[in-house]
């Protein structure tokens, strides 16, 4: 297949920006794939912040990371993403090359512990502010579990306030897809 | 930019499944441009079937592809593109690769003459009968102009309804762009 699916293609557009050496930010850590593909993707020289409010999903990913040696490159914040600018170190301001948001709640987990409205979209605007110029955000969306659609609804009404002469943004659906997942990309444009 | 522009993502999309020697279907020809790339990505072995109901834009578009020296890789009809099935020679059902619609007026032309969604949707089931397993159909998709926003409807309306076991299909929109068009993408799955 040529079209890919959501997750496959949030991960391409994230390689496409992110490379050896950057600063990444894994904003739902969940099961910690995406802080593992981020770790691999900066390499020895580059670093990846990472958060989840979840306890048990810090410390899968941190087993994840342990196992494949990359727990060096990533620093896990057990805090909400919405005060990952309070919290990273001042230095990051700006050089964000790639950003990754999944939303919803942790696969096998609590379902009852979702991200929200009301934190999910400061996060977005903290996390765009952070990003460096070309550097790229993903936004997986799940419409499936109660609140999600309300969630889908206010990240889209956030991104279409979206500045295009800063912002490039992309909304990815899958019409003929029940309950699949969309993605929402945002890239930050080079100084003009 | 990493984000492609709707029409740049319309063209990655056909140049991964069109190769030389395949057949390929432009089903609005406008002012030709897609169907000279079409042409262009078949080769001197394959063909281009191009539609457009207004002779103005199959007179333009000759004129293009002699400009090219790649007229000869190309059928021209001056009919509507709801009619295909029935023009077509008889070997291109299931062979066609690529096919590319861009609704909406002819640029430059007499914005009266629209493409309307009672001919654009069986235009676009005939064409999806038409494709190879693996082939990839585009749609580029406008909202600015009057009776825009009801074809688009339509349009994503029927992509709800293709079976997701024969198709795979993409929604791309751009948020924060007004009157920006936006993307359909229907990819055939091969034999499962």
């Amino acid at each position: 297949m040529v079209l890919p699916s959501i997750l496959s293609f949030s991960k391409q557009l994230i390689q496409q920006a992110v490379h050896p050496g950057d600063t990444a930010l894994d904003a739902t850590v969940g099961n910690g794939h995406d802080t593992l593909f981020l770790a691999e993707k900066v390499g020895s020289s580059g670093r990846v912040y990472a958060f989840d409010i979840q306890p048990e999903a810090i410390h899968i990913a941190r087993r994840r990371l342990e196992s494949a040696r990359l727990e060096e490159r990533v620093t896990l914040f057990t805090e909400s993403h919405h005060r990952m600018a309070e919290l990273l170190p001042e230095d990051v301001q700006g050089r964000i090359r790639g950003a990754m948001f999944n939303l919803g709640y942790l696969p096998h987990g609590d379902p009852s512990i979702i991200t929200r409205p009301e934190t999910t979209v400061p996060a977005l605007e903290a996390a765009t502010q952070l990003l460096a110029p070309g550097g790229m955000m993903t936004v997986v969306l799940y419409t499936g579990h109660p609140g999600g659609q309300d969630e889908a609804d206010a990240v889209i009404r956030w991104a279409q306030g979206l500045d295009p002469n800063r912002f490039q943004t992309m909304w990815v659906q899958l019409p003929n897809r029940n309950c699949a997942p969309s993605l929402l990309a945002v890239e930050k444009r080079s100084k003009t």
